[in-house]
């Protein structure tokens, strides 16, 4: 069976879709009256909203695929807003020809996540193109939240600590594996997963300046944005980054930058000094945060990002023109 | 100048495109700080939430755009759920080698729209593919809106009263005839529009039972599910439904029945016999409702939808197995 045009229609082929596939798998009451709207309820004043459209090349790739990781990458821009994640919506764009089976994985592992993640997947929407409109299924996702901090650039000082949640570059070099055929031989996934139940016990954390999930552009661009909204200089050294070997080896091969390489698993972290060994701990103390380590300081010598070198030299970390590796999420 | 894979990679040639062109039109506070998810509030307990895709072809057409129609539908989808529609999130998939004047004229009328809509785009996101993987451009909008009414199809009584808020079939025929080349000179544009100062007032109805925006499938498609869902027959009055002339010839010439084409800017209604005159009046007070009737009426005498043909017969209107204009929105 594949994604005929009809299963677009909003005819019967679209319903038998959305109760056959759709339906099956995310099991929600909000999502069962099938209305134009979904009714949720937030008890916050503040509400977080985030949209993410997802295109990844391929769309199965060690460690997950375009479903699981449109679930995480919104759970994750709301957790590292200070938001608890609650709700998502789903548009789906699907490829006439789209083999049934293969979207039915992608949804379930949808289903899966959103689980994991204690979110709630209340509204949706397929649209179908014909053969050659799109690259087999485009998922955008939107996300809903409780404020729960306030977090912002500005509100870090000078003498403030970077923390990254463990290694970095390992879903852009598992993209690129298994995107092109390097013939290497590699134990390399992706690191796509919702961050929500690592992140959300630092809100408790007076000195929790700023958080960032930094996928298209790395650690590196991240940070770089970072320290142009807030006006700091940011100072990282280069021994205490956690990366793979196996991902050093590659990205050099392969000629790409590790601290510009995406993660979908990781967030980067601003504290104050004071708090900085109380967040390490709690993240320590959960299986995504095991290799969390304390990377660099805010400092007010300088503006932007220095890479302090193993061999004491400095580097300034620049924003890229483009990524070289591009349809990474 | 036109889309690059640069401009999705969330580097400096993505920032250009924010800053140069969704910036200058989407000029909201809330997007200003540009971080993973923007903050909004909310004062009703229950709050609406809706997503679509609009993969529409041709992306320009008569009475509007992708752009235009992709806040018109989203606005449209929570008013006609009870909600005053607040708060809208884009999500751009954009095709390398897209005129950038195209997709400024397309951000440029979203904007307009949902100025004269009074909705805040309050978060968005790009993404490029190659050249061959989308149709130029598709877009995501996810609205939130305050839920100030209850409306289900539940709510309906047999002696309950269909309104349509007036002309149908445009969108679809517009469409239709942009696509092809049938060499017809015509006037019919699409009704593409944001019904909610149209459909608002209605609120204050406590006869008011049900709201829906008939695009894909149409009309009948719209009251077949009604019925469904409500358990409820519905009898329609051919003549009374309003149909353009122009519209009638033109689907009669292509095969099409206008009961089954899209419409953008149309409500159908099911409203109380007490207060249907007062729905009337309200609709025609409005510049977009001026053409609205009485085109039928809910039944206990049978079950889903039966249209009274002018000389008296009776004809079953059926689900169709799928559309026979994909892509209409």
């Amino acid at each position: 069976m594949r994604i005929e045009i009809g299963h677009g229609s909003g005819g019967r082929l679209t319903r038998e879709l959305i109760e056959k596939v759709f339906l099956k798998h995310f099991d929600t009451p909000e999502l069962k009256p099938l209305q134009d709207a979904s009714c949720i309820s937030i008890s916050a004043e503040s509400i977080a909203i985030t949209t993410d459209s997802y295109v990844i090349r391929p769309r199965f790739f060690p460690g997950g695929n375009i479903g699981k990781l449109s679930i995480c990458g919104t759970v994750n821009d709301l957790t590292v807003s200070g938001a608890i994640p609650k709700y998502i919506s789903v548009g789906f764009i699907l490829e006439e020809g789209l083999p049934l089976e293969e979207l039915e994985k992608i949804v379930e592992s949808m289903a899966e996540t959103a689980k994991r993640a204690g979110v709630k997947i209340v509204t949706g929407d397929t649209k179908v193109v014909e053969s050659g409109k799109c690259d087999g299924i485009y998922i955008n996702t939107t996300g809903v939240g409780e404020v729960v901090r306030e977090l912002s650039p500005q509100n870090s000082e000078p003498g403030d600590v970077v923390i990254v949640t463990g290694y970095v570059g390992d879903h852009g070099t598992a993209i690129s594996l298994a995107r092109e055929n390097f013939e290497i031989e590699t134990q390399i996934k992706s690191d796509c997963a919702p961050l929500n139940s690592l992140l959300t016990p630092l809100f408790e954390l007076d000195g929790l300046r700023w958080m960032r999930d930094p996928t298209r552009g790395g650690l590196a661009t991240a940070l770089i944005e970072f320290s142009e909204s807030a006006g700091v200089g940011v100072k990282l050294y280069e021994e205490k980054i956690p990366i793979r070997e196996e991902v050093k080896f590659i990205s050099e091969m392969i000629g790409y930058d590790p601290l510009y390489l995406a993660n979908e698993g990781k967030a980067v972290i601003i504290v104050s000094k004071k708090d900085a060994e109380r967040a390490l701990e709690i993240l320590k103390s959960h299986p995504l945060g095991k290799d969390a380590e304390i990377i660099g300081e805010v400092t007010e010598d300088f503006k932007g990002v220095r890479l302090i070198t193993s061999i004491g030299g400095e580097r300034r970390l620049e924003l890229l023109e483009e990524d070289p590796l591009p349809r990474i999420c």
